[in-house]
């Protein structure tokens, strides 16, 4: 794999998505915004043979020995942190891990010295979650490491999404023509975001779902309807994507009661039985029981929750692994 | 060592105890009331074995290379974390951190669904402080990985215990027939119940001592004595092992005055010359100095102290080599 | 390299510098205080072969693999901790991390207690930052592991200065003769302190610039002279190290207003026009950009912020090999 994709990153522009010639050119993964749809297919791709990697019995490749990946966690993040943590060591690179609490952030400094000043240490790839949108974006810009998204404000979380893409298109086999709900707080979730754009470019319909102060009608120039009733598309989407629900909005008035919110977009059994039989039930966790869903939901044959984490890992190997090479 | 352990990890009852011959089938390591004294001693004499890696100028095995070892504190511990990281990089695992601060656990996610998720990651073996009493037990039962016990509310710590014992064999040459006192606030320890399981197995007496208010007289039935003098049992023991003090529960009115306290329980020079000569003094740590004993007996000829931090680490390493085949 | 190190570590003596045939004999480094000018400028000519490294596809060594380096860090620090875990990671040593948040410092153990308690897992380099002066030397004394100081109270930073005197050297070629002004609080700095007597030890001529209540007279005693107006001493000086101001300290009422200090002590194009055309800005970071320093002049051509950090890590490897050898 290593020689295909070196002999790979060269040439300049991206040809149309064959398998395995295709070329990855970016240093960057800041969102799904930019990327084309023969690029995103190409990372799914790269997952796939990443994916082998951690059924092995001793789960690492050298791909990136002697790198330095510098996680800069901005915005506290456990599995995300740990998920892209256990990706760079799988790929033998050195991981330092930098988060916001009682570091020099809190002493004045801006992100873009503190990231200079990292970098100038010798890192290769910057892994960046950050509160303000689009700071990963201004970061690529301005610096020679390679930057990756792990989540900006409320922008784009490309990862998540592209193994929530990942997962669908592994247990249904494609993405064209397949309808995609998207459940919850849409207003504020970068998750529903990079979802929404991701699946566009690979040709699915997406419908958006949640109360009407959570669901800004905007959202429809990004392609996607939009319905206030979960009960009324159940029986026409083959995924139902929902998203965590933020507690902490709740005091805002923007949200329903928590009773409410839970009556209205929770899954229970009562819904799945009006999805069709093979519906897929996928949520970013971490997941609130008895809010988003029901635990016969969660932990049913529909739900792929779990199988999500575990594909994060191998689309994370193989984005670490990408934008190594789109440096060289 | 590897090849003897694999070749013994087939069958499913352990046999009486014989050198080396001795089958370890367990995945886990939750508490030594599970375990039966066989399979004690064959976790002390593997911790031999890896005593010697430690003695070496390139102190490494590759017995776990590729396995994810993920340290889940959900209650903080310095000490107990290092001696586990460093045993899990002693034998070239990946090592994953997981502290509570800041994590999924405040956004209300259940403990079992933060483990599958992290298990979900691809770790084979996790190494689990908790405040509840039995969630290691209740996680043994529902993953497929691996579960090391580091200590759950105030039930067991077996590490702690193993560690005590494996120094006591290495000082004394046997347990069989010595009495051993613990002291201090047996009530609330977890330390001294994992010491009374496994003195108790291994065929040692065990008396505790403390006041009436920390020593519950149900503790009988683990099979030791209760003693409230110190005194008094000073010249029949062959180790005296005192608990730390959690200063914080002096505020209850369970204990008495920092100054009693010590004035009735604590080890000094004065008590030590009533002791028989070779009285092994041991301490869990972090001492307390001036409180559970002084400096003249923490740091005398007597005291194992350090002895035991460095036998934590081997024990460790043979903890996690055996649970990571009993699994296969 | 390692084999010339290697055959001058028995030596009990250094004899007077000469390249390479200079013997490293110390288990620790504590301070510039207690080193000779040959073992100061040993230290450089080691960390230039670690530079190299760096330059690297993989920036790896064995030198330090099987050993285990200790980050304990009783004060917090963000990059100082990120380059001595990088350069022991680029030393393939196992790296143990250690910061006093809810661990046993806070339940009243003390110093010396914690430090010879991780000692006993195997720890071979201890990477120490302590608030209090004097800490790390009270600490190489008491324990066989190497201690490097990472700064300690107001006392020393000698890794700082040491990658600061690189850096000079490696810009202007040499260190005797030159006029090295440092600038700002120089009463509280460690920073400064190091620098001074690293750079006296070297030949240079050392001008220490601030108010007068931060500049105590008795700094004469350390050979430098003393000058309360930056503008004066700017056209005589070939580097000016620009110490971080700390706001905290602005309560004080040692301290000029933020504006008054800025404009009497800040780095501006209009002051950098004053100085010689090659003048070297230098600045420990990280920077409050507009207050010791305007970003025309951090970001400018004089300016060798980023080049220090670079250097940084290659100082610490070279201090991490030495103290290593230093034991054997």
């Amino acid at each position: 794999m290593a020689k295909k994709a070196s002999s790979s990153t060269r040439k300049t522009k991206p040809p149309p998505a064959e398998s395995g010639a295709f070329l990855w050119t970016r240093k960057d993964l800041v969102g799904l915004d930019e990327l084309s749809a023969e690029e995103i297919v190409h990372i799914l791709d790269t997952a796939e043979t990443f994916k082998e990697v951690s059924t092995r019995s001793i789960k690492k490749v050298p791909a990136l020995r002697g790198k330095v990946v510098a996680l800069m966690f901005f915005e506290d993040s456990t599995r995300t942190r740990m998920s892209f943590e256990l990706a760079a060591s799988r790929l033998s690179a050195d991981v330092l891990l930098f988060t916001s609490r009682g570091s020099s952030v809190t002493k004045g400094e801006t992100t873009i010295d503190t990231v200079r000043n990292v970098e100038a240490m010798g890192v290769d790839i910057f892994v960046i979650r950050h509160g303000q949108s689009g700071a990963p974006h201004m970061l690529a810009r301005k610096v020679a490491a390679s930057i990756i998204n792990a989540g900006d404000g409320q922008h784009e979380h490309p990862t998540q999404a592209l193994l929530d893409v990942f997962t669908i298109r592994q247990r249904l086999g494609r993405l064209a023509g397949l309808k995609i709900a998207v459940v919850g707080d849409i207003a504020h979730s970068r998750v529903a975001r990079s979802n929404i754009i991701g699946l566009r470019k690979l040709g699915a319909e997406v419908v958006v779902v949640g109360p009407p102060t959570l669901v800004p009608s905007a959202i429809r120039a990004m392609g996607c309807e939009i319905s206030h009733s979960l009960d009324d598309i159940l029986p026409q989407v083959d995924v139902i994507n929902m998203l965590r629900v933020q507690f902490e909005r709740f005091s805002s008035n923007l949200f329903p009661s928590v009773r409410e919110y839970s009556r209205l977009y929770g899954m229970n059994a009562d819904r799945l039985a009006s999805c069709r039989k093979d519906v897929l039930i996928m949520h970013p966790g971490p997941i609130n029981r008895g809010m988003e869903l029901t635990s016969e939901v969660a932990d049913g044959p529909n739900s792929c929750i779990l199988q999500q984490v575990t594909n994060g890992l191998a689309v994370r190997m193989a984005v670490l692994y990408l934008v190594s090479r789109g440096r060289t």
